[in-house]
């Protein structure tokens, strides 16, 4: 399969929605990004690497670490994971109030604020070091110590974080978490801020591809157990976009606000795009319409 | 792969889980049926068959029905049928008002209830006999010309389908619904009212695993498209159970209150169960345990 | 208290907001009439009579008729009656399913469809001549034995209701409704369909205003639950408006969709006045305005 | 009309419920309280006073003095205040997050906690000395300078007031508050700490019924506010049982889950009663049911 090509070939058709949407302008740091940019990079199971314009440029991974989080809390916690938060699609937007309070505290899956919120609150009861072994982690899937979060990002997030901090309130009043309200925000802000290129995310993703024993900074996970991951991609990986990007695209992925998205096919490659001008439910437009046309040209999706 | 004897390894596995749960009781014809019954039946693209138990043994297919017309819909309309019914998890029960309300009129999937009404009256206008026609497509899909209604059942359901003739006066309400109310409902029930077997059913879904050109009955589905009825499956399924069904089975499907579960591997082969207990969220549960022991013996799911 | 200066005093003041709003256009009786019509009627409980403008003209009084069949109801079951229909306000429009839906089937309270449904449910259990007696118990409070009802208004409602058979079909399915959906429904459209004029409504109200003990058509409510009856109409009779009329009128009430509004001050008067041009919560704009001036005026309100 | 016997007949009469319910208990300060506590205070507008029983027993008034902020938010900023909140009743529980975010952050009305919580913000933009402004206010209306803060109480409720946090975050987030969310809640939470007994309460209540004109520590409202306020209390004091206390006691009126219910009956009297047991929606057992007596008794409500 040509990836060079069929990535060229895919930035020409999409080039007339290069200027669609708009970046997400909520913290100056996100705001003053140049949103004409487009980067693109897909590492097969083979060890080829295809890297496409500007694949080198970092840019605030922020929910996509929110699978970075999941990793580490099914490594340590295995299925029991699952009576701290649900795997269901949550019908309705990322940032819902509603839905988590009808659940009682139980955020619908881990991919909702609220869920992911809980899986900081996890890593800082488990971890004696959770910012160190977080990096760490990443940083291992990667191969690239250079990664690191990106402070201004993170303390600008938390200035402004209402909605999140009410969603930490209304956790800590159903006691879903832990730890005090200020500390676990603060850490999911950080791993939010985490800066990385499309080159090192879709290294870091290629991990998930199920093509080797998973065994990074000393967390391991099961063939069964990554399969399992990649279902929580599936089914909430996109906010109220999921089945959208399930029915156009066909893999396992997961979207952020900084405009990047990562999908993998198992046992063949995982693939990050990024472009930071967004649709109306928060997903990038170029990255969306990238990953609809490689896995229809190249027929090749979990479908 | 010797799927008869990991059928019957299956099967042992599973005895345990043979009284729990309870049929579906809110019509006769489904009370009256005996609940401790278990069929399977696997197909593989390659031809080979492989029958379990009361794999012959008819049931009413109920909501697996909803994937027939799906597929005939997609067929009549393409992509244009997206403008009458969403394709996004609903994140609640099959049933859910609320959820239809809140949108409009616009159902979130084909597979919640007011969902599948739309995909009947859509029928209803594109064919001259959407009965018949109907039938043929079913017929034509597990060659076996003697699948049929079930007219008591159909009767049955609609005197006593009040939530259902609810949805069906809201959505005419909002004007999704062309036709009238009655014969949408009774041509919805009918649908439902169909009985197949496991044979029959993993012999209609093995044309959805993509191995051969999709054309029965005159209706044609491209690739493409089949793997976008695949993705709906993946993400919508199992009404509030389609996260839980992905992480634990990993292949698209459906499920039925008969008790029925149809799956499909793409590429690889489609398997029906069927086993009337249902667990709180009205899917099988031995047909639940079944596919997931099946996926995590075989290591063959779409992750 | 010189009530006709005070209503024509009103009227001048109220005449900027004269063609504000638009008429109820749902069914075409009442799109055909004539929205710049303005009429006004106040009976004391000393026997005083203070027609205004176009106090005889006969409209439709639609929800108004929700008050008589409340009563009706509270006489013939007493406090039993509360286990069939709420009493708060409902904090949501006055046709929402999603608040039905939450309380199980039963309606918040006996003002919204969903509960006046169930009033029609019960009348149509209780009474061996419902429509008859219904009329009968009308015309008895107004002394006038011309009312009756439109059937060309209530055939028109029933052709296009879907809505109401909604939910008269979700009040089925939860069991809160007895008789057959058609029945109850075909019942309910009559009595809204009900023709009164400001003239007979403020007559027929007087007898809520407890200046004397109440027996109307063989229907008896003592003084403490006329005041219970009021204390409904104060927090439930203006949909999601009931805080906004009960701010700015201060007594208890009730409007229509006809553009009828009839208030009682408890011991003093009764008062009705029409005017089809609705606001956008289904109300009368001219009939708001009118008794919120003239209990401003007269300082007669029950605060 | 002879309170004095009337009460202690009533007292009789309720004796059968002194042991239903229980009392707050989610802060220490609230647990300690001896719940077997019974007592009572009418103010006539003629200047008589009934106290009876534990009648000058101080408790935590609670959500009572969100009427105190409602009275000082109309004097400062008149119908202008209704931007900020609504006058609509709530629908749901008095701490729902729900019903705030449908309402894209302006709550429904000032006695819910997002409303008082707007409240307390407007007090703090509005006045130099807040907490000085809003004791001096409240120690005028009740003649009494020794009511004050409890800073225990308020302290505690701040520690563990996740939920008021939350939607403080939310109101925050949508704009709807102005100062800093900490000291928002804090003010919010010692306004809830005052404590008062049943005869100050009576008293405080008194300035509502209209009998003079409305003039306290510099706070003046019109007799026409005072109705109106009156009317928000009549919908909207009682959380979801609103139309409950209205039908059953047919007075204006605030709880509080101290136990504390204040009540005005216009032109006559105030009454306060207290007693710790709650029922299932938070309001005093023994306070309910004395004031649906009182008001049969004596036939004196405002319907």
């Amino acid at each position: 399969m040509d990836y060079q090509k069929i990535i060229e070939d895919i930035y020409q058709e999409i080039l007339p929605f290069s200027h669609q949407g708009k970046q997400a302008d909520y913290i100056p740091a996100l705001a003053k990004v140049n949103p004409d940019q487009f980067g693109m990079c897909l590492h097969t199971v083979g060890g080829e690497v295809y890297p496409f314009m500007k694949a080198d440029a970092a840019f605030s991974i922020q929910s996509i670490s929110k699978v970075f989080s999941l990793a580490m809390c099914l490594s340590l916690k295995g299925e029991a994971l699952w009576k701290r938060v649900g795997k269901e699609p949550s019908g309705t937007a990322f940032n819902s109030l509603v839905q988590l309070e009808i659940e009682k505290g139980i955020p619908r899956n881990p991919f909702i604020n609220a869920g992911a919120i809980v899986l900081s609150d996890i890593l800082l009861s488990e971890l004696e070091h959770p910012e160190e072994d977080f990096l760490r982690f990443v940083r291992s899937l990667c191969e690239d110590d250079s990664v690191d979060y990106n402070m201004e990002v993170a303390l600008s997030e938390r200035e402004t974080g209402y909605l999140n901090a009410a969603i930490a309130n209304l956790l800590k009043y159903h006691g879903t978490i832990e730890n005090d309200i200020e500390s676990v925000l603060m850490f999911y802000f950080k791993t939010c801020s985490v800066e990385m290129n499309c080159m090192q995310l879709s290294k870091a993703f290629l991990a998930f591809t199920n093509h080797a024993p998973f065994e990074y900074a000393g967390y391991r996970l099961s063939q069964s157990r990554i399969k399992r991951l990649n279902a929580v991609m599936q089914t909430c990986g996109f906010y109220d976009e999921a089945g959208e990007f399930s029915y156009l695209v066909g893999l396992p992925g997961k979207s952020g606000v900084g405009g990047g998205i990562v999908a993998v096919c198992p046992h063949r490659y995982a693939v990050a795009v990024w472009s930071p001008r967004l649709n109306s439910k928060g997903n990038s437009v170029m990255g969306m319409k990238a990953l609809e046309l490689l896995t229809t040209q190249t027929q090749e999706s979990i479908f």
